[in-house]
């Protein structure tokens, strides 16, 4: 093992002093670069992964801008999440019995992350990986699929069937609308293309409404006067997404998880949130995953991958990148729509 | 008993179909004018009260004009609360256990409101009144401040000491900086007037801010380090509400209880509801009315009660205004601060 590792490297610190006017990369240089790091040692209870695969979420594009809910660390690998074999422990039982593994896993807090050859991941978080389950199914089987679950928990624990989702054609809304068709729930997927409408109906969504057409406003009163959805799980949070807040029936949920679009949304009839007891929250994977139980994290990690191991949710891949390609190609391939892409250090 | 009686009687019907400019009345006869109605008949386990006085709240300002969340009923007398003799009983053991008592009350879904000489009220939500209490204190006795106390819960069950109160100089503030700084809470005031922060300050508020100073923004934000208040309860619902409930910190709860202010808020952080766990919901006391036990209302309602018979609660009175007179005099009677205006049917 050599000292040192390639990694795509952060070069802001903190958070970002002013909101740009698109959140979307332009380009790599002013976030990340490639250079070298030490290989990173694990600490009691935490493993070094070597990483095979390692995904771009929105959450990477915003982290990596200053624009997401945890501090950047300057001269530190960025990525979130990835899939690899456990090469060393740091000591302690669990962390011992993972070497060797292949493991679906996220960076322990302050660690490198994975768009490097090597990562650190606490030994309580890794998934070993059955056979059935392929690296690109791995390397996004955390932020993705626990999210969809535990959101797909909140509509479920509200009551209705139906429920609305923003940003329809992402890989999550994707695995939530698969995942809650086959229990007969009723998904309305909110796009910005006709072409996302066939493929989204096939999956399982009940209605799919482009935001860009002529009629979206009549289409989309039409549907929830039918279908009567209480929850809406936002990953946009712009003025598109409080006008079908505003829309929605009595005791409206609006679940911002996400902020996709810079357009800071106005709220139109604020009454509604006395009179018709409509509310506006949020929800984060990392607060869900330091509330939850133990065991019922296990559950939805177990579930995860099962239904990745059996074909019920499969990875659309956009794109596998070098890191060096990476810092040339990777704004031009997350622009694709409909697919994720990944890195291979 | 004559057959027929004087009373504000509503104009419109359901709900504006425009928001106007300003929520101020500007005048009255758009949505009330003087008139007779027959003098209504009391349902089983109902009765009539003649009214005393009666109540104009911001809900009823609201309310006329078809901006509140119930809808209008031509034809009928406008009026949420007063109080009153009760000279008729519609049956049952508890309307005639009230024969002859004076009551505070709320009128009736649907019957004559108490802008009239009659109204009509559900037994079990009439309380009879101790002669302790003046009548300009029972007339106000149930709409704010149960909303007040029932708020200032919210805010001890949520468990920061501090909290944020917008509109602090309306007479619901008043009430409840009183009954919180008693239990040593401490409320932040947002005023916009310099003349009202002596006032509140005596009443108990810990710190009062004028929203309309060059440097509320530095003050308030200096104020929210300080305090670090989680729950905001919030009357107006406008952009200095918005930049409030911006500035707060973790898991700060925006409460809107009024829509005062006609403007549209723009949320200028949406990212906070995910990463900083903030929430926006409403508050509506039909609501808390609806799902709250018998025995916390009946609590509540003594609470009230004993508070205005001992002094700790006084109605700061601006007029008292014949049926005649409010259709002159009412939107200049509201527009001066700081007290309540009554009418005496």
């Amino acid at each position: 093992m050599p000292d040192t590792m390639k990694a795509l490297i952060l070069q802001g610190d903190g958070y970002a002093t002013e909101r740009p006017e698109d959140t979307a990369l332009a380009a790599m240089e002013p976030f990340v670069q490639l250079g070298q790091l030490a290989v990173p040692e694990p600490g009691e209870d935490q493993v070094r992964v070597r990483v095979a695969l390692a995904s771009v979420n929105p959450s990477d594009e915003m982290f990596i801008q200053g624009l997401y809910g945890q501090p950047r660390i300057r001269g530190n690998a960025a990525g979130f999440e990835g899939v690899g074999m456990v090469v060393a422990s740091g000591g302690g039982p669990v962390a011992d019995g993972l070497l060797g593994r292949r493991v679906a896993f996220v960076a322990a807090a302050g660690a490198p992350g994975t768009w490097s050859e090597c990562s650190i991941a606490d030994a309580a978080l890794c998934i070993p990986l059955i056979d059935d389950v392929r690296d690109e199914d791995g390397a996004g089987m955390i932020v993705n699929p626990l999210t969809a679950l535990a959101m797909f928990d909140i509509v479920k624990k509200d009551g209705a069937k139906a429920f609305v989702l923003s940003a329809g054609a992402s890989q999550l809304s994707k695995l939530l609308i698969g995942a809650a068709a086959e229990e007969d729930y009723r998904p309305i997927a909110i796009v910005r293309r006709d072409s996302q409408v066939g493929p989204l109906e096939s999956l399982g969504a009940a209605h799919v409404l482009n935001s860009e057409a002529d009629d979206f406003d009549r289409q989309l009163s039409a549907v929830l006067r039918e279908e009567k959805p209480r929850v809406f799980l936002d990953a946009v949070a712009n003025q598109v997404s409080a006008s079908v807040f505003t829309a929605m029936g009595r005791r409206a949920r609006w679940v911002i998880y996400g902020k996709l679009d810079t357009e800071a949304p106005t709220l139109l009839e604020p009454g509604q949130l006395i009179f018709m007891m409509k509310q506006i929250e949020g929800f984060w994977l990392v607060r869900w995953m330091q509330e939850t139980a133990a065991a019922d994290k296990r559950a939805a990690i177990e579930a995860a991958q099962s239904r990745f191991a059996s074909g019920a949710w499969r990875t659309d891949v956009t794109a596998v990148l070098s890191l060096e390609e990476a810092m040339t190609h990777l704004p031009a391939e997350l622009a694709k729509p409909n697919g994720k892409v990944f890195l291979k250090p």
